[in-house]
């Protein structure tokens, strides 16, 4: 398999080469970046020397997948000539994710160049849509917050239990803000300090409640999606509070059980998410694409509260990338992903 | 004034030498530490060698007014006899906060030595009881938790405007848990980690709890409070989410405009309250005795969403200490706390 | 005394309005910035809100002092007005550091805007030159590396103890690259990770020598001065590796023993510089006017150690800037300098 | 392969399980820990939960190797008696390491319990020493900062380029120091700091000693070695500087080209240590068992200056181990260690 690796220098982008590296079916034979265009890949990040490939202002061999770690609107202007060719695309950015033109442009402040790919784009989130996936020309690789909040939601909204009041905490580490410059990714800024932000509305909003409708019709959830940033560099952590909708349960005591039990069986077979005994650490997943999920019902309130920890640049951008094309390889979905998490 | 301060080498009582050593009124003429007893504080802990002062086993010089530093039992047991002799306590562990000794008991597994004194002991949390701080005998010096989450729900809760439902999200550093030595405070196993502690109950609930209760007689709130250790020293945020009651407001603009007024009016005349334009950040209170809060509205779900930050060992506890000796002395209340934070 | 500051959004020029507003003797009466012109100081700095001032493009009122901290060259140009019109300047950039214009030149890599202010620029490590900058019209504020260095080195270097041969090992935190963007302060890329940088020679290098020949006529020290950023905000460590001359003592006992003797004596009467018992720790000094000096001699090798720390933003820029604003203007020399270290 | 760790629960034996767990000639069929035995290795560490084995008492199953993270003494005890029973054994503490029993009780504090081992037990410095390794009963798996300080003196001690002194300036994470409790492993103690440690003699010192003797006969290097702790979790980075001996090179630019070839010639075909073209980061080592090594020559002072970086517990530790282990046993040296770091 011939892969194209589109912005490699960003993080995504880096972390897609070294998974990639290790995947046995993969090739990278292609990568690009826009400022260190020429220059070897080991050069512009030592970590990578022993890949033997020089960075290139665009794609130009012939290959079979790309994936596209660019900022929005301009992964879709990257990603639009592959697909329209026929050559099956991985976009990371949130280009493709929303399905609906109007929705892309209030959140994202441009207008969509190819609405049409909306429609038949899939949304990559690998544990709720096997079929899509497999046969996607065009997969939208979800964001890292709507992948946690996701996977610790799937069972209970699938099963009708909660009700459309939901309150997503989030904590994530400064690498999902990208590797571009700012005030507020400079360390002495971050370091020591926690705040939150995009306050009144994040570009993961809709996405969450897009996907959310979609686990159960009928469902109309109003979620209140509140990122924080701390001074860790991997890692997100959701907490997640919902009501069970009347009636659900006779007591909190029986929640609790029932609702372990319903996350133990949604998730039996899956390789990268886990139910856990404990509240997960993000330090659990560094560097691998697992999602630990820990459901509780709170004894006093009795609220559902779901935690949910993975690390945003693997399950939350490039591993997910690659479970979802090996997916579409018919390659089994753990390919290339089994490293552990390194700890500590 | 002549102060003691017991158990001067944790982290509450480091951090009362430093802010005291620089109070005009004050003079600190005994302290204690359990291991350190003998030794020269500034060779325990060279930031304070400008004070020429031993660490004494017990307090054995005359004061007016005591600190203890203890964790809580021991800190009862320490403060008691002074209380009783007639010496001014402010007692920063959580000993005294609680009324009810039933509740003491259950929540700190031990009971209490001196129920008696639970009546009369006054919750230190200065902006909402200053009568009662200046004449109390012995204060009770909130937790660093529940000083950020009051001043964040006390003026929508003394005006009946939000629900019983209130949801804390809270994020702290790790100086919140003491200079004990514990496998969640070890450098290696905390830094570049994020995760949810005291799923199910912390501490700091019923205190919370039973302080909201007494800003609005008949409201009996149901707090889901739910702590977050993070990868630094310093700093507590608070996120909080509530409901309005019904017909508390016409739209979402309307309870904006009106919530955020509000808490400008209830906090106008405070000098160490702040409501803030932006979403605040922990390190604009590093080492100041600040509480910063943001109420706004979200439009998206009409829910109120509070967030307040302050530095845990200041606001949160030795600097609130010291403002309220201010206020049992008589004397102005920011005597000592002048400092700004320091940034970055 | 009416003071102006320059650049008041960069790190010390933030520090500096920081200490400033606390000093009972001046006032802060216009502050600039450069992107920020126009803004309220507390909007752009929340921590200092405090302080009701506006920033402005251009220091419009009648000061007694001005304080830049603009980088270098730019800060020649800005403080030349200043200092040519009678009015006292301390610049906390380069610029007026080094003597020598065509050393200037050669390492900051531009012509001197004013040579001739190069002749009766005065640098400003007050503890080394008290009579210089108490009536210095212009203030060469001292780097952080070599303050460090300098202090630690001063009473060997003084007596003729140490050979030529000096190694200047350095570890510093962040906030000493200043507050412009880069992807080495680029939070993700520092964190986790130490390195060494400007290999091969540090700006700050020229200045440690020419101070180093100034402490003793004929010494020409040929010293190997090596940085390396380290993921901490404040701080600089520097480890001093030198060889004593022959023949200065019997044995590295009692080397040791009259190392620690005289550096003791050198500096016994300094607020600011304390000789400790222990290796010192940058914690002990964050954001407190400090050096902490701790000289020993390696009984291995003979070699003379020398561990010194101070918080770069404050006695490394901002605390010694009024330091030396103070004994300019004969104010007792610790005015408004007087507060502790935070720890932890 | 059937492999027991001894104490897989401190940071070293961690690792050990990680890098083993994806070894494919490798099965780790008996692990250990203290305080935990009893419990499933997965609940202990939960990201080594897809490793369905238990923690015990004792190694009780048969092996072909075992290896030790116990701590120094302790280590000792439990590595006898398989390495007298013929099983072979690589001990990752310092037990074996030093040949000289007599040097061991000065630095270690106890009297070794099996002073015959020490002339048969092999240093395991992999590039230093494969033939021995290959065919050792027992090898003595070397320190974290020897491994980095080695690799970077050898090529020109071998050549006898340099003089007898030479300063191993360190810097650490704090991983190095272990997963035992205390007060300079505390995050709020050690976060937000630096400083040295060991100030007068560390034990590392004689095995550097030892072994830098080992690489030429008659060389007798007076080392000075001082290590630092910082701020972060993993890597090391000794920066280390040296003399050149009289008449090694004619100038510094000579120097510079010589020992920039002699080293990539030295380390041409090496899997594992890597001479870079600038300064490396230990962040680009980050859970690999790459040694990054530069060499520079100092224009100013013609010091030869090498830089050396590595992830502590990898080729600082367990992936040292274990690229022993593939030589004791005849497999590729690399076998199970192809990971990149990850970074950021």
């Amino acid at each position: 398999m011939k892969i194209g690796i589109i912005n490699v220098t960003w993080y995504a982008g880096i972390e897609l080469a070294r998974i990639l590296y290790r995947h046995p079916e993969a090739e990278v034979v292609s990568v690009t970046g826009r400022s260190q265009a020429g220059e070897e890949l080991g050069n512009a990040l030592p970590h990578l020397s022993r890949m033997d490939i020089t960075i290139e202002p665009e794609i130009t061999r012939s290959v079979d997948i790309v994936f596209s770690a660019l900022p929005q609107v301009a992964s879709a202007e990257a990603c639009v000539p592959f697909a329209r060719d026929g050559v099956r695309v991985v976009d990371i950015s949130a280009d493709f994710r929303l399905h609906d033109p109007a929705e892309y442009a209030l959140w994202y402040g441009a207008e969509h160049p190819a609405p049409d790919l909306l429609e038949t784009s899939v949304y990559g989130l690998t544990e709720l849509d096997r079929d899509g996936i497999s046969s996607a020309q065009l997969v939208a690789n979800p964001g890292c917050y709507p992948t946690a909040a996701l996977l610790a939601l799937a069972p209970v909204v699938e099963k009708g239990l909660i009700s459309d009041q939901v309150v997503v905490d989030c904590k994530s580490g400064v690498s999902g803000a990208g590797r571009g410059l700012s005030m507020t990714t400079h360390f002495s800024e971050v370091n020591e300090n926690v705040f939150a932000y995009s306050v009144g509305g994040h570009r993961h909003l809709p996405e969450i409640t897009q996907e959310l409708r979609r686990i159960k019709d009928g469902y109309a959830p109003r979620v209140l999606f509140q990122p924080h940033l701390i001074p860790m560099t991997r890692g997100i952590l959701d907490t997640i509070y919902a009501d069970f909708v009347d009636g659900a349960f006779a007591s909190a005591e029986e929640a609790s059980a029932s609702v372990t039990e319903l996350y133990r069986e949604y998730y039996r077979d899956e390789p990268f998410v886990k139910v856990t005994d404990k509240p997960p650490q993000t330090k659990q997943t560094w560097g691998n694409n697992d999602c630990l999920v820990y459901p509780t019902v709170d004894r006093h309130t009795r609220k559902l509260v779901v935690f949910s920890a993975l690390d945003n640049l693997v399950k939350g951008a490039a591993g997910q990338a690659v479970q979802n094309m090996n997916l579409m390889f018919g390659l089994p979905e753990a390919t290339g992903l089994e490293q552990l998490a390194i700890y500590p």
